[in-house]
């Protein structure tokens, strides 16, 4: 069982997206499960106050380090990833979520206002980790993303293993085009090729469907593509000419 | 009012985090409003299928461009960016959240299984955009974090505009840490600049904060914003030899 606790000011924003098709039947099928943690009733005074003002001064307020740390103790987190959701942390990336996908669970921390006090942080060894480079209104969606392709990488969650290998990432590459029925859509036929039935040349499209449309979305990753396979695109091959 | 429409299999998956703190309050203040539309009751025959086999053969199922494209229209997409969710769409970053915010809204088509016919991105001029580099189970979590990025940019939704320039990204930084109250919490104290009430020395800490760790957790970051910034660092300041 793969444990998993959301510590959040909005336990209502949960499950959402958690709560629908392939994770919710393994969520029944007791492969994984959730939690939230309620940051609000680890909070001081009559007013449970959870932030303060930032030390130096400011705009915002920031989450006090006592209070998160009250809740981050009142949980099991032995063997898990505890993890602090923020613009500010290491990308989390597909190897990432294999990584993760490979513990006994998550704790994540969903930060709010101006952020959480970086004693906290230090403190409990948490790994900061960002989603993107945007900036979102609190850590719940972060949070939520990060559990969803974590969880559907664990056995049995995603029905069919082949489709995990052969997507974005997984080989360097953004995925192929992808076709379907009906053959022609108005104007529109399907590259004649995919209906060939020849396999090898159909894997040779999509293969080189990938490569140019990695080369024109995300030069960064195709650069790297490069740099760890043998085959060298001309235009950049330059170590062996 | 700035409208969002999600084309879901799973409509019951939202508003989850969507439907709390400042978003909620500015969607009941009529700043902005979601909807969903069910892609279901576009499907085909007696079952409403909305998906078949990838042509040219491979695992999972694809969905249909026709099935698709009659769902966008059922929409009012008028001077609205119409985005298809997917890991091999150009990154989302938080200048692409200030462009959308500019817009009348935004038409999520929300991706499952292996994705989307071709024919359905081309003839829409869908923009295909991702969050982030890993797979998730669906693109319902992925529009949700979109839309908060990009509806708390929109006026009056940030209670304080001050604590939107000064965070992440937005001048080419990390945000620097964070302290607050208590100013002694166990071992850890708080840096003695923050408590100085020297504006000037506090600045340059924050600045300098923020630099170190860019560059320690992003060196992409780093390299792009000392290009573009008179500081130099001595040791990638070749040009100024």
């Amino acid at each position: 069982m793969f444990e998993t606790s959301f510590i959040t000011l909005f336990p209502e924003a949960f499950p959402g997206p958690l709560g629908v098709s392939i994770l919710e039947r393994a969520r029944k099928e007791g492969i994984w499960n959730w939690e939230t943690v309620d940051l609000r009733p680890f909070g001081l005074g009559k007013h449970k106050n959870v932030d303060a003002p930032p030390a130096g001064g400011g705009a915002g307020m920031v989450i006090r380090p006592d209070v998160a740390s009250a809740a981050l103790d009142s949980i099991d987190t032995a063997g898990k990833h505890l993890v602090y959701l923020s613009p500010r942390g290491v990308p989390f990336t597909q190897s990432k979520a294999h990584q993760y996908a490979g513990g006994k669970g998550l704790v994540l921390f969903c930060g709010r206002f101006e952020g959480l006090d970086q004693r906290a942080i230090d403190a409990h060894g948490m790994e900061e980790v960002s989603m993107g480079d945007y900036v979102l209104a609190g850590g719940e969606v972060a949070a939520m993303a990060m559990v969803e392709a974590v969880v559907r990488l664990l056995p049995g969650v995603a029905g069919n293993e082949a489709s995990l290998t052969d997507e974005s990432f997984e080989n360097g590459l953004l995925e192929h085009d992808q076709y379907t029925l009906p053959r022609q859509w108005g104007e529109r036929g399907t590259p004649e090729v995919l209906l060939s039935g020849d396999h090898k040349r159909i894997e040779e499209w999509r293969f080189n469907s990938a490569k140019a449309l990695t080369k024109e979305r995300r030069p960064d990753l195709y650069a790297a593509y490069s740099k760890t396979h043998e085959f060298q695109p001309p235009e950049t091959g330059d170590e062996h000419d």
